[in-house]
């Protein structure tokens, strides 16, 4: 298996300004060409959001890219459309152009670099292991289509194709670029691109035989009101600590009249995406994990 | 002196949601009837940005209180509109009916507890100093009108009274709430009142004979390309060193093409406001202050 093409797509959410910023300092530095044959395309996902300092304009444009919307002609929203003319442009999706999407994200919640895996593909988990070997703070988030939307046809940009994943970097907050996260950013590309190298000149470097993954489980919403408003907020003793085992009896919520509310739940859960702003409009206030341990060798 | 009623507010910007929440917190918890026959109002300034997601709908809110947009009744911007409600319902401004205006805000920037203070009233430099005596990392900015604004013409809400200040804690993503950023603007508030009743009372709390005071000096704009764009970012040697003095020759910004900037101003200054988002769309990359000490004795 040889991967001819990359493409490193950034500003899918139009406030996150890292990937736009660093796709900008790519195209000055004149990065893609140093990847000997390795054809690397950079791309805007976004730009119309990005104008009005906005996640979207009509619609989450990472939850576009499901062959559902992908194929219906008669949508209308900017971010359906936008995500037809990708899918033109770099797919089409299940016989993509593309080999490999890394599509750079932020969040504010406290997640490090977590790569987002989006199938079950050996290749992407060996990459993974390879980019976390090389990063501090560096995890592996399993999101495949079933789990996460309860169907196969998964949402997110970088499903258009087969190899690469989604990258996460936090916290940082919206509309606004640190060098800090921007290096960590860039850093997690340049490991990716460098195994893809190394696989494809028949030099494969040495990972680990085993990768720890942790996969999305489902998610969990704010309390709300009689009226539907979010009537609390994520308790101190949950905050921050992303990818912590959350154990039964943890605060998780803090409400308004001072009431706290505890984890109840069975079970070994990892929290992520805790006090992610992006989807207090879902009313999410985390999401749940499980850490599995996945054999490379 | 006796300071009869305070107003509290809070999103005066509506993706700041910490005094959004705390005001929502501060009905359900029957917080004004806790301060004996200080009356203690409170105001939600900005609903309409607060349902959009956004800072501001026309125009940032906190612009505009100065007399010139108070008084001209040809303006049709919403803040324009709500600036003159809400001067009606609780200033007029030079001639209020309330005495006292704590106005809650959030920052992106490592700026700790903030207090702004808008005028040179002793009153107010002396409840400033009560407040850093009981909280960790707090801080007191001076930001006279004609530092500001170059004229006496000052526009923030908290202009409207005569005593109170602008609580700016720090940092935290905008569209969230952070416990322990809501607890250190509950703490700061409630230091304050406690100084205004004591004093009220005539039991004045005994207080640090001098005040440490960031003056505000001038903004620092992000350098831009030829056709206008921020062409770089913060270089992570100032990124969260706000107070801290900022040495000739410290590399301030990064640029895109990988070249960097440094500090090249003559004098003690110490930054403030370094990488607040809400700035971006002015180029405006940070605040430089100079530290005075202010005789309270």
């Amino acid at each position: 298996m040889k991967i001819s093409n990359v493409v490193i797509t950034g500003g899918t959410h139009g406030n996150e300004y890292t990937g736009i910023y660093l796709l900008r300092k790519m195209q000055q530095t004149s990065f893609s060409r140093r990847w000997g044959d390795l054809k690397v395309e950079l791309l805007h996902a976004n730009p119309e959001a990005y104008a009005l300092n906005k996640r979207f304009v009509d619609a989450d444009l990472n939850r576009c890219f499901t062959q559902k919307i992908l194929s219906d002609d008669t949508l209308t929203s900017y971010e359906a459309e936008r995500a037809q003319e990708i899918n033109q442009l770099i797919g089409p999706k299940e016989s993509s152009a593309t080999d490999m999407i890394i599509d750079m994200h932020t969040t504010t919640a406290s997640m490090g670099v977590t790569l987002i895996l989006v199938n079950d593909d050996s290749f992407n988990f060996r990459m993974a292991a390879y980019v976390q070997s090389k990063l501090e703070n560096c995890y592996v988030y399993h999101v495949p289509a079933l789990n996460y939307a309860g169907n196969l046809d998964h949402p997110f940009l970088n499903s258009l194709a087969p190899y690469g994943f989604l990258l996460e970097v936090g916290p940082i907050a919206n509309s606004l670029v640190r060098h800090d996260v921007l290096e960590q950013t860039y850093a997690a590309i340049c490991a990716a691109l460098e195994f893809v190298t190394l696989t494809n000149a028949n030099q494969p470097p040495a990972i680990d035989e085993q990768l720890e993954v942790y996969q999305h489980a489902h998610t969990v919403n704010f309390p709300t009101d009689a009226e539907g408003h979010i009537a609390g907020y994520i308790h101190k003793d949950l905050q921050d600590r992303d990818y912590q085992l959350l154990k039964k009896g943890t605060a998780i919520f803090e409400m308004l009249n001072g009431d706290v509310i505890h984890f109840e739940e069975e079970g070994c859960y990892y929290p992520v995406f805790i006090n992610e702003a992006a989807y207090y409009y879902q009313k999410i206030a985390f999401s749940l994990t499980e850490k599995v341990t996945i054999d490379l060798a």
